[in-house]
């Protein structure tokens, strides 16, 4: 198994097995196909993740998973145990930290659409709210503002810098360019800072940046993260957190290994460029909390999706694996031409070229083309591999199918 | 509004009306997003399709409607009544056909991985089982053969050609071509007639080919059914149904509106075809039945997709119109790069250049980018027209959003 973080899958004796238990053995009372997520490796994960940080001297880290990589309800309460706090984007997502017992101090509220029954909900969800909206226009603060002043509050406010820097990414989850849609120009930041009919009833408790998913090198990091500090230093009033965002990526590829920036490299990489350009500026008593949005690192890896070979066939020269398992359960092949890993219950040398397809009607229901693998046949088990992070989040009922069920092993 | 084919969308005073009634009014107690349908238009346009193949002399045309499409049970119950039968791809398809009141005998089975538990379901749903397994591989036929011959019946069986031509359409959505999971080459279809251990408990009924969707010209289409009238004509005992399959397009773009064919011309090509090279062969007894299986064009245009706006945004020259649909609610911009015209509630004059976005953090939510709109404010309508094929039937949770609710007016 080909990876350079932790995963659950093992051959052993030529079977695979998932958390060290034979994958048949698992897959016997369980109908296909199905998530399979694995409690120690995204324990395991969030532990390194949260250690790296503070090996590195980040100053008090919060890591607020990013739900939307993965809201089921079993993973936000092992992390809420582990520690963490929340990104959401949307009330259904704070209500799903909240229910998994996060406190709404540790939850901040990203996004460019929050609509008013959400900042509602949010002003309303602890008496000091939750610990931050991370602002995306001054539209937004203008409505959270009277929204919180309706409400008799204080929302506590992040604004999201647009840093102006493109990350080496997907274009479609790439997030960090001036004609995105997110965050804020500092020229408009700085004009509403002076705008005081914008904070009767919010205080600026922070910036955030956020560049996008999925990074593989740090220099648009590191870039993102200067902008942010060149700010922070410009407000007359220090701020109480700094929100390096998320975007580690995990390797899905062989490409992804040789590029791929480790957890420690990673943490090393944000404390210098924040030492750099912020703490070994300012009064040490004044150095802002660091917050981390990380989504798909803490949980990618922990999860596969389960298949079974429904048939194969053979037209001319192509060969197909057709399995049970489809675009509407993991759209990520389908919608960012994304690439994962296919593994076969049995490990053989005897190989074939094989498109592994699913039972959709459409031709991007494909999740690889001529790939190694072994000749199958009905009912052989097949595991796709990294498809812990925006997999069930993005799944639909597409051709009437069910809904994957999930498990924790 | 700009379209070829019916529509409910009218702006009667400068302000938008649905179906004749305006918009806010209907919108009045309903949340946004949503879907709404209507009716009218759909039925109509069902009607104009199956007598326009009555018009151009389709023998007993049957035409089965696409469920992928949009499996609504009101959508499929009303279709019932107009007459249609059903194309299915999966056994939730199947279910929702029969619970729509669907004979089994109009119902067809398409798609290249149907499970053994979706086939014994389709055999037992009447004594006959099906009209037919429209079957994509010889492997698939040897699984249908073995389960008829446990549940004692016998399989009605089409066998889907591979016509090797190449759809004018987007990649994702044509399907003819031959290295594509479906249908069958020619030559495998010959061998499987020859080789008796596979119609032991089935028989040959009909040939089917579906080259794609959203086709806008008909040489493609024209091609294939040359394909499969030779093949037809090859045989050795005539068929009781020749299965021309769907994809005639609608108009989503002022292109599209240059090369669409009218179904009136669509209707009047197929039956050329099938006459060249099929009917003024063969006795006229022994003329087959003639199967469509029509999605798009059904119910297209009939549904739009109603939201709201949260906020507008301005970041230097960028003007961000922010909705709260998101691409959750409607995939095909995002999974596609469609395009699907939008429209504000009250029209004017005044207008600027806009990207019209949703609330989901990623930047392929954009709905379409610099459209001229009037400069819209806060909880003023918008709607997304066009989305009644693949707009629901495709929606997800991500970012834990509530699915949009569907309304027929």
């Amino acid at each position: 198994m080909k990876t350079l973080l932790p995963t659950p899958l093992k051959y052993q004796k030529n079977k695979l097995s998932f958390e060290g238990h034979d994958l048949q053995k698992i897959m016997k009372n369980k109908k296909t196909p199905c998530y399979l997520y694995s409690k120690k490796t995204m324990t395991e994960t969030y532990k390194a993740f949260y250690s790296e940080a503070l090996k590195a001297k980040i100053p008090n880290p919060l890591v607020c998973f990013a739900v939307k990589a993965n809201p089921n309800h079993e993973v936000l309460t092992l992390l809420k145990k582990s520690g963490a706090g929340a990104d959401v984007v949307s009330v259904g997502e704070l209500k799903a930290a909240l229910k998994a017992g996060i406190n709404p101090q540790k939850i901040v509220f990203s996004g460019v659409g929050k609509t008013r029954d959400e900042i509602i909900f949010a002003l309303r969800s602890h008496p000091y709210g939750i610990y931050s909206f991370n602002v995306e226009s001054i539209e937004e603060l203008e409505m959270i503002n009277d929204l919180s002043k309706k409400e008799n509050k204080v929302a506590r406010i992040a604004f999201r810098l647009n840093p102006r820097v493109n990350a080496k990414t997907h274009k479609h989850i790439s997030t960090g360019n001036k004609t995105h849609k997110f965050g804020l120009l500092r020229s408009d930041i700085e004009e509403a800072l002076l705008n005081d009919s914008l904070w009767t009833h919010s205080t600026l408790v922070g910036l955030s940046i956020h560049i996008g998913s999925q990074l593989t090198e740090l220099k648009a990091t590191e870039k993102a993260i200067k902008e942010m500090c060149d700010l922070a230093m410009s407000l007359k009033y220090p701020i109480e957190f700094l929100d390096v965002g998320g975007g580690l990526g995990i390797d899905y590829t062989e490409e992804d290994r040789k590029e791929l920036a480790s957890i420690k490299t990673y943490m090393k990489a944000v404390y210098q460029s924040l030492h750099r350009h912020y703490f070994k500026k300012v009064d040490p008593l004044l150095i802002p909390r660091i917050v981390f949005e990380p989504g798909r690192i803490l949980v990618g890896k922990m999860g596969v999706l389960v298949s079974k070979v429904v048939r194969t066939k053979q037209s001319e020269d192509c060969h197909f694996t057709i399995i049970d398992a489809g675009m509407n359960d993991l759209m990520r092949p389908a919608l960012y031409e994304a690439y994962h890993e296919v593994y076969p219950y049995e490990k053989s040398t005897k190989l074939i070229s094989t498109d592994i397809v699913g039972p959709i009607c459409e031709s991007t229901d494909i999740f690889g083309a001529q790939r190694k693998l072994p000749r199958l046949k009905s009912d052989d088990l097949i595991v796709i591999d990294n498809a812990g992070a925006y997999g069930r989040s993005m799944a639909n009922r597409y051709n009437e199918r069910e809904l994957a069920p999930e498990y924790f092993i």
